[in-house]
């Protein structure tokens, strides 16, 4: 078939691993999706359940996308980490149940018959923006992704940094408040502890405890169910002014630690996105890219740009078609 | 003369401007230092007295080196930031009197001959460092320099990283406890903030001032005079346990940026130098290394060294030297 072609000339399918849903994707050379399809990830059933889920999934797109399955010449995967990105083994990750040591490229190239290459999910994301999204053009930028946890990805001279250990870029854990609160890693202080979803659950519900807040807010946040995005969202728009403030302090410290990535990175752009993001938008992030400025040296800061994320769920399916290509 | 040669072939000058003093080098191929001379800064001349006195340090340096000028290749320069390394030029630097936009490449061009290449003290230390000291054979490094502020340069894929605005790995500036003391730079809880010399001696200057400490502490710090780093070293040995445990919440906090320096950037080598390390050792690291084991991710700081800087004041001009090659 089109086996002669250059592989930037041929389709490649980039896949999603996430903790709840798997979402398979055909990219057509330029980045343009043309075929998709998900299903759920129901890690509890073991990885190779996952595994052959994630085959069946990347075969519905290739029949979606209605090309020949010999016409894709390569396979990406943004995936939880911590991971092995050169031999695509999964080391350990929290996200998924059972995932120690699994060599998930090696076992999904048996199943797809192409090559197959995998890296971390918010690498993929940050790829993803980089290539096709809200920090196109630029030659060095950031990928801060705020959801249950801060993930990053960061791009010097137009590549995805690893670092000697293969896994830098782990800004949730940056520490920027030494002896604050606890982070789910363990530590205190961590980036994360301060401005994930996580960190803004964790102080309205201790307000919501003490009698804070509207009676909307106090029943969601005492439940005892796990708490969506679109929740916050909906507390903001109730106009209750505890959650509001709980979210400027959170946007504060995200723009905290913008200043310091800008001190350290010196990237042309800080992309932002993940569920929060998503959920609050613009808002969210004004207070964030004020105190960016504010933490960040003069010179170090001049013509920064913190662009919210422009492609949601698509960056990593994108990111990781993007290395097939690359890495082909 | 030489000129025929290939430029790593001939010696270059290596020059460390500093904010007391000047320090010129000829620096052999291979990296060997083969003539020196020294002044004094004396900035409250301004610039061009200073360049005279850079161009004359210099000349002296090829005489004590017994070379021919015309064999010199190329000039390399670390100097206080921020400046721009792409075009020599000093942009405005709190260090020297009246250095606002000086065109310092430019002007020792035309007083030496030769090609000139000026970046930043720190990273030109960090550079000789991953060359010639303590973090030869690495790929990915992180120079950490503890004086009056703490000074970084980031080595990339074997390169120095300088990032869009060309004044990345400004460490020093990295914020680890928001909120927390005040910086030289006006915001709270810089890295330099927390283990700087500066940090140091006004911890010990405010407990010595509440009466404690023993008297020969007291009487040093409350004396008006700048504290010098072996006046730190000569407390530590008296054994006073005040000044030593202000030590210690530096070398703790040392080592949480050590922590969240090996997240983000995955260096291979982190290399500690400057004036307080000089004096007081591998002691005062190796709280500091423990902290950055327990802040850094389990994968992230396997196998990480942290090692002193090994070459002292001559890493600055050799990192120069090197500079003068690579770019020349």
């Amino acid at each position: 078939m089109a086996a002669d072609k250059n592989i930037q000339d041929r389709p490649v399918i980039g896949i999603d691993l996430g903790g709840t849903k798997i979402l398979a994707t055909v990219v057509a050379p330029g980045g343009k999706i043309v075929g998709r399809a998900k299903a759920k990830t129901q890690s509890e059933e073991g990885p190779d359940a996952v595994i052959a889920r994630m085959i069946e999934c990347a075969k519905g797109a290739v029949a979606e996308a209605k090309v020949d399955q010999a016409d894709i010449a390569a396979v990406g995967v943004g995936a939880p980490g911590p991971l092995d990105p050169d031999t695509g083994v999964i080391i350990d990750t929290p996200n998924l149940q059972g995932w120690q040591n699994i060599p998930l490229a090696e076992k999904l190239q048996k199943g797809l018959g192409v090559p197959v290459f995998v890296d971390n999910d918010v690498n993929m994301g940050t790829l993803g923006e980089f290539l096709f999204g809200a920090a196109k053009g630029a030659q060095h930028a950031v990928g801060v992704f705020v959801g249950t946890g801060i993930g990053g990805g960061v791009i010097i001279n137009g590549e995805l940094y690893h670092g000697f250990n293969k896994n830098a870029g782990e800004i949730g854990h940056m520490i920027i408040k030494a002896g604050g609160p606890r982070c789910g890693c363990g530590r205190r202080g961590c980036y994360e502890a301060m401005a994930s979803k996580t960190a803004i659950v964790r102080d309205i519900t201790a307000l919501a405890g003490k009698g804070k807040g509207g009676k909307w807010t106090q029943e969601q946040f005492l439940s005892g169910k796990a708490i969506t995005s679109s929740v916050l969202k909906k507390a903001v728009d109730k106009g209750d002014k505890m959650v509001i403030k709980v979210l400027q302090r959170a946007s504060k410290y995200l723009g905290i630690g913008f200043g310091s990535l800008i001190n350290l990175f010196g990237p042309e752009v800080i992309v932002v996105g993940g569920g929060v993001v998503e959920a609050l938008g613009e808002e969210f992030l004004a207070r964030a890219r004020r105190f960016a400025m504010k933490y960040s040296l003069p010179l170090a800061g001049d013509n920064v740009r913190i662009e919210v994320a422009a492609l949601g769920d698509d960056a990593a399916v994108l990111g990781a078609a993007a290395m097939a290509w690359r890495r082909g």
